[in-house]
């Protein structure tokens, strides 16, 4: 049964994740690419994948509206907040399986979300890295199975990073504080300079570094008495990110409707 | 219930790892070194802790056999492979639990291990390191969730080491292949040197540096396209290996009989 | 007179690190493509760079001859072994500076590359990335100041590398054992596995890591009493080979006759 | 001549630092502690180092003040910002040559240490580590050979450390800022949070962890475009610092007078 082809539409066509996400279900064999999705007064509307990427992209238009017929499994959405709404009504319409990624997201939009995993199977994620989910899950551990070691965190990007630190640092700083039962508010602290004192029991450290054109780069250390822990992802390639989605699509179809974490793809790979 | 005094007698006292484990025992509130058992004609016996370890140690003399009075309700073993069978005799006569961290065992050493834990609670590690313990289970987690990655395991040990590569460095190799099905010895390779041809699938290479005076350092790393994880365990004092048979013995204090492994004081540091 | 355009004649412009090496040359301000030359026969011969790389390449013909009026001031060669005779000599004809980074050379090729320095600018290196230029003259520099510390190297490559350890490992073991006056020969050892005893007084391990697409890390540990040095690399893009390439072309352009290190180009980037 | 003894005053012999060093001159052949000084109403004044140290000390008396017939080529000065100047009229009187870590020297302070080096020999660093010395060298050589790379300072010390960053990692800071001809002040960040926008050209990012009992970690980054550098050191024993301040003593024995500084040691370990 699992062996059937599953059509995926892609919401956010046009932008770079969208056309590596393209790019990554092409070459993905039990994956088709069912719709290119743009909006409305794209430029891309109405060419086809191949005359934008060449001769290796399959020979479908790009479209700013579904076609009822064309079948849809999946709808995989890299759009921006903006267009989240339609493409979030768009999978409750067609009883598609939903993986989202588009991040700034507000709360209202959190909430249909959530109340869309009733009736459909629903999966979002602020990093669509499979080593970055599997350290998220790691981070966890290790702080619920060492307490009382102290945790850093230092996270590299590229030099034209605009903010610090990363979301998924903070991520993973929720992810240990979790794994504690506190709140990451009441104990993260970012950079230290001066006269800091003794460092507080439960204190989360933030580093961000950045630097040359780094894709990004985390390690988590947990020091205790004598020994430490140090666990570290680097992504070297942005296509990490869309290659994960694709894995989240396959993994997705065909799940009971509900709200599943990102987490629950690793051993899919 | 769990305020009271645990009784602990150290067998194997006079050794580097026996002393190690009298001074973490005599750090620990709730515990009590109630014997320090050195083997007959050891030029200790008879001689008191606090004359030999100085003023901060305990008025307790250095014994060959243990008084029948004395309370023992954790026997803690890092003697060596010749004194095991009567540490394990005397943990079984006294109904202790016992926890050992004797390498070098013959199989029917492992066997009588195995038999006792019908009747006493035992624990034995090659590593009691709490930092090693943790990255044993975050190694086979990695290997489970992310199957088709590469993995290499890196250690580094001071200059005195005389095999390569550390027990613990094939422990962990033993959590990866466990974690995919396989067997490390169908898949371990030991450096690599000169017309290699491409990486085997499922492959797990070892790399044993050495230099200066280090005490022991692990790393995984698992590879994937375009990111990869990296977890480490660094130990910087050699006190860390007994202060995690301490918190074995507190932990082992009171549970039913049955073979426990490290992986279960975790959380209790 | 520095601020004049400087010609580049790219020789093996059809292979991966030619057309690298075009794409950086076209970037670079200063720095002129004036011939891209390919093996007589080849099929790109005769179609436009535009045509080939797309609307950014500049509009100029692919050639398997160099038309006498071209100017050339510097040739940058990264053909292959057998074509290697022919760059070279073309160099000489035009008294162009010679940039190469073929590999494989015979012994007759660099003695004949030696003795053009004598009429030339020659500049050959296995490895053009500015980065390990930089590692190999601190290698050299550690190696000298601490002749007592152990030193290991460890390198990671892409799962497909068919040989141990990369070349510039070799390369970095040269420098360390140079920087103590041995032979590198004489101390270099691969992996460890065994009962291998104590270390050595001045061995160099060398740990070949492979696993995923990684492209290329490289670290030198140098290990002594109570602490150490670790110094590392690590390129995440193959296009840094050429854009060392590039900088060596605009270094090299007007210098005397003779032959230069890629040490030479480090403070020109 | 080399071969003959070098007599070691130890200045501020009491303190934790003055013990060590007491501990790694005994170790080290051609050296002789001549005097163990101590301040004046000391309690150790009086006893012997036998007495405090145990066994293997020298059989030498603590004195608050040096008898005129001690023999004194060296004065190794771990004392105290009060007591420094005691310490450098000492070596001045005597003409010994003067090795002092001690910190929190005042601008009047530092230039007695400066005249001073008219009449003697003296060495003053605020690390004595070899290692963090030639770190130091490499940083600065980095910082010239890739003037236009992104420089990053992360540093690790123990949970207790009461001000940040380090002392070192300023150090470091300066020797990169010093090899790019810029000011320190002028670039420093320490930590980044929120909306920072890109990265300014030439700044250098401090970072600095807290955790465990980590004696002292130091890391540069120095990111390019697809590469990069990473210069780190470790020092896992406390003991390190005084083994630099003994290599210390040993070169400047007999060194004409002048201001010399811990990277003339390299390569004399």
């Amino acid at each position: 049964m699992r062996a059937t082809t599953i059509h995926v539409a892609v919401y956010g066509a046009a932008g770079r994740m969208g056309q590596a996400i393209l790019r990554a279900v092409s070459a993905e064999p039990r994956l088709h690419v069912s719709a290119a999705l743009v909006r409305a007064g794209s430029e891309l509307a109405g060419r086809t994948l191949r005359e934008v990427h060449g001769a290796a992209a399959p020979d479908l238009e790009f479209a700013d509206a579904l076609d009822p017929d064309t079948p849809v499994d999946v709808l995989v959405d890299f759009s921006g907040a903006h267009a989240f709404d339609g493409a979030l009504a768009l999978a409750l319409e067609r009883r598609a399986a939903f993986v989202s990624g588009t991040t700034g997201l507000a709360e209202a939009q959190r909430r249909a979300l959530d109340r869309a995993a009733a009736d459909i199977a629903v999966l979002w994620a602020s990093n669509f890295s499979l080593g970055v989910a599997l350290l998220m899950r790691l981070a966890r551990s290790a702080a619920q199975a060492l307490p009382s070691w102290d945790c850093e965190i230092v996270e590299m990007h590229h030099r034209r990073k605009l903010d610090a630190p990363s979301g998924t640092a903070l991520s993973l700083g929720e992810a240990v504080a979790d794994g504690r039962g506190i709140a990451l508010g009441a104990c993260a602290v970012h950079g230290r300079s001066g006269r800091t004192g003794e460092r507080p029991e439960g204190e989360i450290g933030f580093h961000a570094l950045r630097g040359g054109d780094v894709v990004g780069e985390h390690m988590l250390v947990f020091a205790g008495p004598g020994e430490r822990l140090e666990l570290a992802h680097r992504a070297t390639d942005r296509e990490v990110f869309a290659r994960g989605a694709v894995v989240a699509a396959r993994w997705i179809a065909g799940q009971a409707p509900g709200a599943y974490s990102i987490d629950r793809i690793l051993g899919e790979a």
